[in-house]
């Protein structure tokens, strides 16, 4: 338990990011975020640079003012997004070529733009970009993703590319091999960067692999630093990689499990953090039929907006029916249940029980 | 100006009645309306009919449970969602035979079960199940249907088919033939109702026959009951509507242009409502590229959640990338722009400017 100082106040870890790739979080608008209290929210560099593009948000004054969020945003570097295109991106020593997924446009990004981009932006936290080898891949990809994840970092540690205030990040990549792994935490480390993310992870890879490559990457990263496993992960995987040492997370599933009717539900009003349980919740599809008449809310031991006013029957209706109102509640409910378990772990730290 | 009381509060009349088809005015939850300060809503006896089934809404305690609206609401008896099916429905004597838009179920839609489904609803307002007939319509099909609306009315009658305190209300048809419309009007007055509505309109014909109807129509109207222009209309017939004497609208159009991107904007702080007046707003589309860097609010003299918190430069940029956020802050604003022009014109009225 510690935290984390940015340009927009001070952050308590762990937490958990709401993901607003396109400056909205899905379906919610900022005062929806803000009452849920989301600590933090995150942004892609990607996706804003094709739309509406950068241009358009340093004349709005940056992406806080353009969105109207008053506390710290976190850009990702747009790495994970070209890794995504396959076939339509290149990646070169002097960055990655790619076409848009949205018109075809070719677009040039080198790790010094990304930050630059990221400074027009106003990020609290932005992210070098990097080089996300896929899963599975051979050593010698890689050996090359950490080679040129490494170079793009000395290239992106100039003072010029960042706001006054803002923090970077380095993000450690090297697939499931141990040395590639540890290396590339050596040679960010050698950087000094304000924290360090644990990238190319959540991509396919068995579970027990991620927690057995947290468990000699964590160690490499120096502790005053906060370290971020992004794109993680399932509630009972947020767990246990607090467990070993992770203080930020970001993660779709909330948000676009919600869109598909999932929602999470406590199964007690306190977690038990003992290792590997994972029975301190369920998910239940809203649509189900043994749902059309049951009046209690989504789950009775939630606070949310949604849990206080709507009953699964409703929710269930609104699902049914197509009604664009059932995508918010139920994201309302599923934010709210992974920001409410990140306040459960810190309570937890906090009191020596985790 | 005068007021309509319902089993959920007082309502100042004239007012907009913004259209919860489904159980839920579009993008929006029950809070949001609340903060809207909508006096009543509409909802569909067709429409909730099919989905949920009017059983989930009686065992939820009705209707402004099932939703969480505390204040008035008007159901439709589905006469007009009935005639919209054209091919698919059957009018008969002793009701609507129709088969369900989603999956081809068959229903028999008597006015007697239309106002048992509204009472089970229990909706502040009911109307009575009539004849909508089509524009242009023959004089005989509108004889007709002016025939089978007041037959359905006075069987509509029965003290037994409503709940406690719920005002029923009749409908009077006539096409633009205005021997039948004042013979329909008539026979209905004769009934009694709590109210009148005037229907059968914006289905099509000229505005200036809609006026001229409402000319001759509303004066057989008894002045101590509420009268309702069912489905009008655009800001400019609204006003016009209520210098003839109606107390009472609903219409899509907010809501449907808001989802569509058209959003109204206000010229002026104050409004003239001297007659033929339709100058005193605009409509825009908000994703015309002219709104790229245009960081003011949709309209500088909307006080809306939306215009306090976002700019035109978002709202355009939400649509652009299909954020799902842009509907519901489109609606907030187009909501609140007709629910605004009521309180004007009650304020008018109320100063005897009107």
């Amino acid at each position: 338990m510690g935290e984390l100082k940015t340009a927009h106040g001070v952050v308590a870890t762990p937490f958990f990011m709401p993901i607003a790739t396109q400056a909205s979080v899905k379906t919610l608008d900022s005062r929806d975020v803000e009452e849920l209290r989301a600590e933090t929210i995150l942004s892609n560099t990607y996706h804003l640079l094709l739309r509406p593009g950068v241009g358009i948000i340093r004349r709005a004054g940056g992406l806080h003012k353009f969105m109207n969020w008053p506390r710290p945003i976190l850009t990702d570097s747009g790495g994970f997004q070209i890794f995504s295109l396959a076939k339509q991106r290149k990646i070169k020593e002097e960055g990655a070529i790619f076409r848009s997924h949205i018109d075809g446009r070719q677009f040039t990004l080198a790790p010094e733009l990304a930050l630059q981009i990221q400074k027009d932006l106003g990020s609290d936290i932005a992210m070098v970009l990097d080089v996300c080898a896929p899963y599975p891949c051979s050593e010698s990809e890689a050996k090359e993703a950490v080679r040129l994840t490494t170079l793009w970092a000395e290239r992106s540690k100039s003072p010029k590319l960042r706001k006054k205030k803002q923090l970077v990040f380095g993000i450690v990549q090297g697939s499931v091999y141990k040395d590639l792994r540890l290396q590339s935490a050596r040679e960010l480390v050698e950087m000094d960067f304000d924290g360090y993310a644990i990238g190319g992870l959540a991509v396919g890879e068995p579970r027990k692999k991620m927690f057995e490559i947290l468990d000699y990457v964590v160690p490499e990263l120096p502790e005053r630093a906060p370290h971020y496993l992004m794109g993680v992960g399932q509630p009972e995987e947020i767990v246990e990689a607090v467990r070993r040492g992770i203080d930020m997370f970001d993660c779709v599933l909330p948000t676009r499990n919600a869109r598909h009717g999932l929602l999470y539900v406590s199964r007690k009003k306190t977690v038990d953090f003992s290792p590997g349980r994972s029975d301190f919740y369920e998910a239940l599809h809203i649509t189900n039929e043994r749902f059309k008449n049951d009046f209690s809310p989504i789950d009775k031991n939630c606070s949310c907006h949604t849990c206080r006013n709507y009953t699964r029957a409703y929710l269930r209706h609104l699902f049914s029916a197509g009604e664009p109102l059932a995508l918010r509640l139920a994201t309302i409910h599923n934010v709210h249940f992974y920001l409410e378990l990140m306040r459960k772990i810190r309570a937890a730290i906090r009191a020596g029980k985790f």
